[in-house]
């Protein structure tokens, strides 16, 4: 396929390359809104994927959906001190409930009592409503979540992966026991990164976050850390255990077997449409995205070529017969989606618009395909197109798919595995930044020795949970019995 | 039964009965913030149905779901001089973009250059997309929608029918002639109405809103309009046909198929939370909620009669059996719904917990039916419970639910049918009005005549579809060659 179809290339500039990749995959654009981006319907699909999926398995955990108002008073958001402290920086504030003409100029009038907080995460509000549902042990352990828009005023924002608004799912848990909050904060963890493993071919280090780096108000934020092409670290879904921090001062309380009163055990988790962004990151190549097949909207396309009038009554049919086969076939328990491009645009054109969108697998019907009942067709992990019998690739195009999961994803497995660092000394770690890469070393969990690190645009990503028998040498500090951690530039 | 499980009855105070079948079928409570609530999981997973079967409507129509921004600038909103004057008075106005402390208190800070309206509706933002997507006639037509929150401050709000925040889904098209917008947009109204019919098992009169009353900036606002039952008028669901009203001042342009520009002519069309309103007061009895089966999340509970602990493992293993068995059985396409209801409550308790919630079929397990083989079951739409052999209630099991669901259709025509008074002067409809209903009857399409039916509490609901051959006198102005339209007091 020679020339490239996104300029410039992962290896010219990383950055550039993911916006094309978003614009030409047709996946997001920027909004007239500082920050916030308009998400396009393959954008959307793709989120509405990983939605059905998530929520299927949110499900098997005895969690229900629900929906809690987007507006947090001022009042509840000031609570939690750390909590404050982390969001108010960032947040919308609704002052007005009406605008009014004033000089032939609409302006904001009638302020509000209390401001209005758009909602930047939703602790505050669903812990006030569990306040009120929580009662007695049986209520417990009480299970919500909910898919909802949040917003965060950031400076420097980029499509999918700092928007000012955000699409997510926030779970929010209430339990009996610490035991039971504890086990609830890493099994959504575990949901989350046997999700992204199996569904979006994405290995990710699993681990606690640093008392610097954690969610304001946590007691302990479980997160997941992805590499990107770039080497650089993206968080992609995180899961927080709050102990009692948010029942004492929202006042969660149930009543114990033997009629005490006690404060609940709370937990929260969540994954936002960061997730596409990492998705392109992960995966993409020089030609556009590339979709893991258990992830993707649309596993197929059929692209009829009908540049021969004298064939094209023939070709349509029989594109729409193989369609309709093809979806007889079931991919993971669902039928393989499928679809064909009539689009009135050159033959190049319109494949290299499915190649840019990451369709796992394009085909190509044209009047020899028919006359040898062949079909030729394009595997979007590899660089070449095949050529087979219809009826060898109907038997083998669930394998194909299986292929190319497993291909990506040990792709992704490989860049990661071989650029995490092991360094022993700060020396060491100068060294290991000529190379990008994951550097993992011993360090001790205080604030004042991550700011060292800020000097190089380190962050410390998380304290895997894979951890050696024994603590070693915190590399900056040398304080003996410091857990692992991996240290990394990030999103 | 004998006593009813609300209080008050329909009967006694209406508007009461329905906050008590909200609040004891556990859909929704009143939030912390005014007008805003929290939907609980029962309530939502209602919502959360009704989404799913629209939104495979949708696609077949060729509707893409997308995403665009909460906010909208204020220039955007000022536009369209109608859709201005419309939302300004009810609009939630962000004006800062961040909190600080002062005086030992959060207040407002940092000032937003242009302040941001949270959407009370999307037609200026997504017209603006628009404008950016459309460049041929081959980039038409262009059909989208998103699921999403609005938000409009209300003065007297009630849960479900008038709400601050509100959950919906928005469709908007762009076409190349005036006759395919018109037709998308009377199709799309079509769309609900027959998903009203045949899920919801609500009737509803499908027409045209007058001058007056129709969306501001719509050239025609199509609205289905239904009968609750203290017989007052809730509008279900609209499509707007726009005409070039938006693209105008939006500036969504396109080259037709001889290169000239011409201005696109649009529609949007939506339903909200309110169905969930609308389902309570149409079909709710004094016991509660009665959920249609079509639409109800559940279709199925078992309730093991467990006071006897000899029994117990036994009738476990033949409620989750039975379980198994009716999800093999596929009601309109879909496995039936079925929940055991294990909770420690006393027997009477957990019954009405299911009544209340609508849930269309209760059965009870116990010993006997257990040593009989037979099924004792409460239909929800009828008064007494029936058993039957366990094998006889497994093949009719669809055929009750299909019973049941064309009942409660019935008994909401045959309301709506016996409270739709035809009235041929003002002298009529003042009788008539001691019979609350829906009064059918000639009328001008003039906003000054409809002032007048402000003195009793009326609005011309819509110009229903459904009109004589010929028009009529007005019962207020005489004037002839009117339309016949639909008054009646609404929500």
């Amino acid at each position: 396929m020679g020339k490239t179809a996104i300029t410039p290339t992962r290896e010219e500039n990383f950055p550039e390359w993911y916006q094309q990749v978003v614009k030409q995959g047709e996946l997001a654009q920027s909004s007239f809104v500082r920050g916030c981006m308009v998400i396009k319907p393959w954008g959307y699909s793709l989120w509405e994927k990983m939605k059905t999926v998530l929520d299927k398995e949110f499900k098997k955990h005895d969690v229900e959906n629900a929906y809690f108002p987007l507006f947090i008073p001022l009042r509840f958001f000031a609570k939690e001190a750390k909590h404050v402290e982390g969001f108010a920086k960032e947040c919308a504030v609704v002052t007005h409930q009406r605008l009014e003409e004033k000089d032939g100029q609409l302006v904001p009038a009638d302020p509000l009592d209390e401001p209005l907080i758009v909602r930047p995460t939703s602790e505050t509000i669903i812990g006030e409503t569990f306040a009120q549902w929580i009662e007695s042990y049986r209520d417990l352990p009480l299970k919500i979540n909910q898919w909802c828009n949040i917003v965060r005023f950031e400076m420097r924002t980029r499509l999918f992966l700092r928007t000012t608004e955000i699409l997510w799912q926030e779970g929010h848990t209430a339990h009996a026991s610490y035991d039971e909050a504890l086990q609830m904060a890493k099994e959504m963890l575990e949901v989350y990164a046997t999700f992204a493993k199996e569904y979006l071919a994405m290995p990710l280090i699993a681990g606690k976050k640093t008392e610097n780096e954690k969610f304001p108000g946590a007691e302990i934020t479980y997160a997941l850390e992805g590499m990107m092409q770039d080497k650089k670290a993206l968080q992609a879904g995180t899961s927080h255990f709050f102990a009692q921090n948010f029942s004492k001062v929202q006042n969660i309380q149930f009543s114990d077997e033997e009629g005490n009163l006690q404060f609940a055990y709370t937990t929260s988790w969540g994954v936002t449409t960061r997730l596409v962004g990492a998705l392109v990151m992960v995966h993409g190549d020089d030609n556009g995205l590339v979709i893991p097949p258990r992830i993707a909207p649309l596993h197929l396309v059929i692209l009829p070529i009908l540049h021969k009038p004298e064939f094209r009554e023939k070709i349509l049919k029989h594109c729409e017969e193989l369609k309709q086969e093809l979806e007889g076939i079931h991919y993971h328990g669902c039928p393989l989606e499928v679809k064909i491009d009539q689009r009135d645009l050159r033959g190049g054109e319109k494949l290299w618009s499915w190649v840019k969108k990451g369709v796992p697998m394009i085909l190509e019907i044209g009047p020899k395909d028919l006359e040898t009942q062949s079909i030729t067709f394009l595997r979007r992990d590899l660089d070449k197109k095949e050529q087979i019998t219809k009826a060898q690739f109907l038997s083998s195009v669930t394998s194909y798919l299986d292929e190319m999961q497993e291909n990506i994803y040990k792709r992704a497995k490989d860049l990661l595995d071989s650029h995490t660092f092991d360094v022993h000394s700060k020396e060491e770690l100068m060294t290991a930044l000529k190379k990008p890469g994951f550097y993992r070393c011993f360090l001790k969990d205080d604030p004042k020795i991550e700011e060292e690190l800020k000097e190089w645009q380190l962050t410390v990503r998380c304290i895997p949970f894979d951890q050696p028998k024994t603590g070693g040498r915190c590399i900056l500090s040398n304080e003996e019995n410091c857990q692992r951690v991996i240290v990394a530039k990030a999103y």
